[in-house]
């Protein structure tokens, strides 16, 4: 059964306000065996509710309207509701006596606008609302043949959350052919997406009963595994078939089938290691450091380091030799290498990261562009450099350096 | 003329994950006059795409799709736009050249569905992605006998917001009928979002005719000034007006009233007073000298630091006495004076900040509860401490701490 999520009010078109109602139910949804499929922002006009009602009624089985249902002379999702469907309202004469009683709890005199609240869509039951004064409503009908479930919830959080666990959640799993969902997310780094595509795009499209979903930012790629069966076991036996044919594929890039951030994978193999890590970053410029202790119970295995922007603090924090500094540069394999070897000695210990490079906009020469960064990881054996390019502004460049990275200390750990 | 923004990506139909480009997108269509009426947030089925695409073909003048235009399978925009319209596509050679130049760029072969970014709506217009693969397409076309306006942009933020400001805006604006928008941000530090209300709010609540929001997060107030009139100097003079009156009510807390964040501010006065700045941060580990140093040309200003998550390191890289620790604790007034006195002197910095705290979850006592944090502040004449509690988990913890940080420096400078 396909589901539309449809959230009425002008706030939530403006660059301020999002709906954050449709996060929630989705989850609850998707537990129950119902996929959204389409997610409708309109505002308080009721000329467009009427539309977007049109477009759902057209595509979704399952249509649950948020917002719209106070006493205002915004509030208009029922009218637009009814007017899409060609049904008429009735005035609840219990809603009415209810929202009496309500005002005369509250020492007001009840505005007549107020009574709005009390019309009930021809067929539809009333959700009792616990937490306000707008009832929602929940109509099982018929439109063009095809049976439709719509709910009308109000729109504050404290009052649609609870009335759709209360009211709706019970319904629909009655309806809803009894189902469960399985899901996974394997993360990989460093491969670009269309590479990692070519890789398991023969396998996933085997899979026509799990739905892959790809994800990329920054040299982080999530690939999301969702398969819907009657049982748990038949769902999970799916995705987890899946997810093993993926981790073949993409070995040496994947570096969790759990959904895990590489900043915890890097802790995790750091503390199976029973090793330790501490940084020297220049362009990165703490990005690397905060990632890791973003995690937490990082200081376990994450000693700290030093953010070495200037030259001079490459000597004085990480010990690296000025006159390294003055023969090949501050962006240099040799002054990477320096940096991860100085740092382990001076922090003592088991790993050091080395990261050097040119964030921009400016300061890239012919030989050293913006987005040249040396790497280097330090151990008692020695240190491995990289060299990379990255494109893209400031923020980019940088973020792809500490992914790298990060990447590039899991692999020595791994 | 109504718009209409479908966000194109079925991690948009999890509980997961949210379209934050629409927010984006749509600031900068209201500063043209050109008002969201409907989003659609929709997976990466074509059927799903197509059915979107009709809806908003219906009821809107302007149609933006973001995602949907990479490599992969699932990458189904152009050509369901194409099916909506009942246009083809051709395969644009100097696009597929591009595409070839960029794998060999990269030192891989390019796989062949890649080619399909080189797909063009017959009569579009390619926009050029200066951060990405995918190129964007611009579409100026009659559907119904109605002029429509369709623009394919890439998903990923920093390609989609780019190529929105370099390729539709100046477009957009042609065709948006002429109408002058002033917009001002002001931004303050460390205040409660209801404090500033309850001083504010007798204010802007005058101006009926400049639409004020507030927006609060971790410590950082922006309060967004919006007006439109006849004339450009009309609606600047209304929103310096209330701006300056707001600048008064706020006083100590604001920090900027032209939009910068904190961290520009702070670098700004360290410039201004021919200053540099060195940190040592023990509980934000890193997260102070990443935004610092993600402002283009912070090294002017920047020495550099130590993240001093071991005790052990508060020693070696910023001289904290270890009896000190022993004595005070990690977390005290005293060890985050002595982190700022030695971070500066060892840095030769002008200002030293120390940071020092307990972000959590765990590692809390009765006396030195999660989400204590000391600060101090360290110039030639002595250092000036703070201490603050601060609620939420480690990431509001960590955040709220490198706030207050910076909010620290800025203090003393300004």
């Amino acid at each position: 059964m396909k589901c539309e999520i449809i959230s009425v009010g002008s706030e939530m078109l403006t660059p301020f306000r999002q709906d954050t109602n449709s996060l929630y139910l989705t989850e609850k949804l998707n537990e129950i065996g119902v996929n959204v499929a389409f997610k409708t922002i309109v505002g308080d006009r009721r000329k467009d509710v009427v539309s977007a009602m049109h477009a759902a009624l057209a595509r979704a089985d399952i249509v649950i309207l948020m917002g719209g249902l106070g006493p205002t002379e915004d509030d208009l999702t029922r009218e637009a509701v009814a007017e899409a469907l060609s049904i008429t309202m009735r005035r609840d004469a219990t809603q009415v006596a209810a929202l009496h009683a309500r005002a005369a709890s509250w020492r007001i005199t009840m505005p007549p606008n107020n009574l709005k609240q009390a019309d009930v869509l021809d067929g539809a039951t009333l959700l009792p609302n616990a937490n306000g004064s707008a009832p929602g409503q929940w109509l099982d009908t018929t439109f063009s043949g095809y049976r439709k479930l719509i709910t009308l919830l109000p729109g504050p959080p404290h009052e649609c959350r609870p009335m759709f666990d209360a009211e709706c959640l019970p319904r629909l799993r009655q309806m809803a052919p009894a189902r469960a969902i399985a899901v996974r997310t394997l993360k990989a780094a460093m491969i670009p997406e269309s590479q990692a595509d070519k890789l398991i795009a023969p396998i996933y499209t085997t899979y026509t009963d799990v739905e892959t979903t790809l994800l990329a930012h920054t040299g982080d790629l999530q690939i999301t595994l969702l398969c819907s069966k009657p049982t748990a076991e038949a769902a999970q036996r799916r995705v987890d078939d899946l997810a093993e044919r993926i981790e073949e594929a993409l070995e040496g890039w994947l570096y969790s089938s759990q959904g895990d951030s590489l900043e915890q994978i890097v802790l995790y193999y750091l503390g199976l290691r029973q090793a330790t890590l501490a940084v020297a970053e220049s362009c990165t410029g703490g990005l690397v450091a905060q990632r890791i202790t973003s995690v937490p119970g990082a200081s376990r295995s994450f000693l700290g380091g030093a953010v070495v922007y200037s030259d001079a603090l490459k000597t004085e924090l990480a010990g690296v030799p000025a006159e390294l500094i003055a023969q090949h540069g501050a962006v240099s394999a040799e002054v990477a290498q320096a940096l991860a070897v100085g740092i382990r000695s001076i922090c003592g210990a088991t790993l050091g990261l080395g990261v050097t490079g040119i964030a921009g906009p400016t300061g890239g020469t012919e030989s050293k562009p913006v987005g040249l960064v040396h790497f280097a990881v330090a151990d008692a054996e020695g240190a491995g450099i990289l060299e990379r390019t990255f494109r893209g502004d400031r923020t980019r460049i940088r973020e792809w350096a500490a992914q790298q990275a990060l990447d590039l200390v899991r692999k020595r750990l791994a």
